[in-house]
């Protein structure tokens, strides 16, 4: 038994795939590999003769197993895989075992903080331990590509490409490594929580009616979105957090824009998101204005969240900024204890000079639901048998 | 002294000029002109020897006449174009003289219901007749144009076409008919006024930004546009309103989706337009499900005001729909008595059958401000003395 935990991989997006089957994407993308400390998807696998069927907990809840589906199609990759170990070496037969696993997000699902990105990633991490599978994470992610097509990059921690491949049958569209972890741990993101309703477009069904009715999807991919691959790679190898912000946040509104642009358009952010993006652009422009440098980037997924990355010593100004504009309900979490405790509350602090305060107004508490501040993480961590989702008879703990 | 009313022109948009001084856009446009019975500039202008020198006054405030400026090229080109007339005519040599001009929108300047634009049209109209210029409204398009580039379109009534032109003096972009009001008088409109606040980016700067640094605007204006505007042609000339109504709301979105792409990102519409638009999708998406046609067309020019096309049969049901989830602080105007007064409330009366009222919430009152029914009208008129804005010294009468 192993326990495996994943991690909430958000940035550069991909969006349009040239295969549903195999989810191969229209183009490569970037993302970087969020502290697991902070949003994490934790995985148990067991495999045991006892088991009568593959079965699914996620979240406490037990899901159905579709054959044919993408999960099912990610086990049977993975029992095949293991078959070739049995076959080879003196292991025993456990891939003719049905499968128990159980997963557990400590982050809304299906909010757009790429849940199925970091639970995929995770599943495929915990039963490829179980298997002992003698595989690199970038053929892993061949395998989680097939689960969701982000979970591929959640293979790796540090920032993490997606190459899009050529090949029809994908064995060249999978997850590498362009920097670890400790090549740039000041990345610190905030991420800010703008809704956890269940999105009214899945990412799925939203990015195929992109590729079929937006007439900018196609220049985009074919010629913006090469270079800026290639670009956002030098500044992450050069730690250019400037070139790595201006990139970040061109990309993030033109896969917006191109959203829009299909037939009915889909809509992501909302108010609260576009008054995050005017207080962002404000504090560099000011920054900019005193001859300093780009402050913070802000990035959307397929959500109404921010997800606003900065060097660390940036972000005390950034939090204490964003609630100003976005009282919370419950006091900040500070992991990182920015604040000196008793003495400064975020919200509470001065703006910084020239910041013009016009730019967006104050909202209710609540508009944000919350704050996260994290940073870049590691990969897939094998946890401890303490940690683990399944008890001694392989059913969910959390339900006994 | 003539009175001349100018017209809101609201439709397909212009976005980023070639050349900003003598106003050249970067694509072909269209625009239907509103009816002037609820939407409507007044201009009066006046020549006296007993004037010291050009005033302007709008909405009863005097505005600056800046040398060089806009306004100031405009009737410098009206002065020169009566010169001619005197030089050719027995005609007083009154292009010496100063003018009096005197204009009223009775709608909000500013806040992108293209008060500009029908403001230029007026007074070019206003000043051309003053003059006894013998020229035709493309003649006088390529004037209005130098002040706002809409203006020029305005100058027509029904569907007009700005030719974007090629030569860099600008004397091939102007405005054409493409079909008269009475060739398609059931089109219909309905204005969702959803702010009058002043907007946050002025046309101009905005899309002078779009122009510099959307990655996708040149895709739009080469290898979109040009084909959108030999389709929508068609469709008005066919009176085709389901080819319309696609083109209408493909390119609204197409062109918040370069604003969006724009660095930084410039947003016109809020979550109030996005509700809308959610409606309309929703309203025909029920009615092509159930074997019928597309209903209407949403269209946002570079604010948050919606402007929805429909044929006129299919109004009483839109207003219906926009004031449930809208509710209005005043009793809708119904200039067009689709309402059994005493009999039917807008909003009271059930949405369309098989209409998922799911897809927008339903707003507070003042969301929307304020419903404006109309369809489309005539060109400028010249109006009788009785209606002039200037009083017999040449003075604003408001101001008196």
């Amino acid at each position: 038994m192993d326990d495996i935990t994943g991690l909430a991989a958000l940035a550069r997006r991909y969006w349009g795939k040239r295969d549903t089957k195999l989810i191969l994407p229209t183009n490569s993308s970037l993302s970087v590999t969020l502290d697991q400390d902070h949003l994490r998807s934790t995985t148990t696998s067991r495999c045991d003769p006892s088991f009568e069927k593959d079965r699914l907990w996620l979240n406490g809840k037990e899901e159905e197993i579709k054959p044919g589906g993408r999960l099912a199609v990610c086990i049977e990759e993975l029992r095949r895989l293991r078959k070739e170990v049995e076959k080879k070496a003196d292991e025993p037969k456990i891939s003719d075992l049905h499968l128990h696993i159980c997963s557990y997000n400590n982050f809304p699902t299906a909010a757009g903080l790429a849940s199925s990105a970091s639970g995929f990633a995770a599943l495929v991490s915990s039963v490829a331990a179980l298997y002992k599978l003698p595989a690199t994470p970038s053929q892993l992610s061949l395998i989680s590509r097939q689960g969701s097509g982000s979970a591929c990059r959640s293979l790796f921690g540090g920032f993490v490409a997606w190459e899009m491949g050529e090949k029809s049958d994908g064995t060249d569209s999978f997850a590498v490594e362009v920097a670890p972890q400790d090549h740039w741990p000041e990345m610190h993101a905030l991420i800010c929580v703008v809704s956890d309703d269940k999105k009214g477009t899945s990412s799925t069904s939203g990015m195929q009616r992109t590729v079929e009715t937006s007439a900018l999807l196609q220049h985009r991919i074919k010629h913006v979105v090469p270079q800026r691959m290639a670009d956002i790679k030098k500044a992450i190898l050069a730690k250019d957090f400037d070139t790595f912000a201006k990139i970040t946040m061109q990309d993030s509104n033109q896969f917006h824009a191109v959203a829009l642009d299909t037939d009915p358009p889909i809509f992501y952010m909302n108010d609260v998101s576009r008054s995050i993006i005017a207080l962002i652009v404000e504090l560099n422009r000011a920054s900019v204005a005193a001859g300093g440098k780009i402050k913070a980037a802000y990035t959307y997924d397929a959500g109404p969240n921010a997800v606003i990355y900065a060097p660390e010593g940036n972000l005390k100004e950034i939090i204490n900024l964003v609630v100003t504009y976005f009282p919370q309900a419950d006091a900040f979490k500070d992991p990182f204890k920015m604040f000196a405790a008793g003495q400064e509350e975020p919200g509470k602090l001065p703006l910084p000079a020239g910041f013009n305060e016009a730019v967006a107004k104050k909202f209710d508490v609540g508009s944000v639901k919350g704050l996260i501040h994290t940073r870049v993480g590691d990969g897939p961590r094998v946890l401890g048998d303490s940690e683990a989702l399944l008890d001694a008879s392989g059913m969910p703990k959390t339900l006994a």
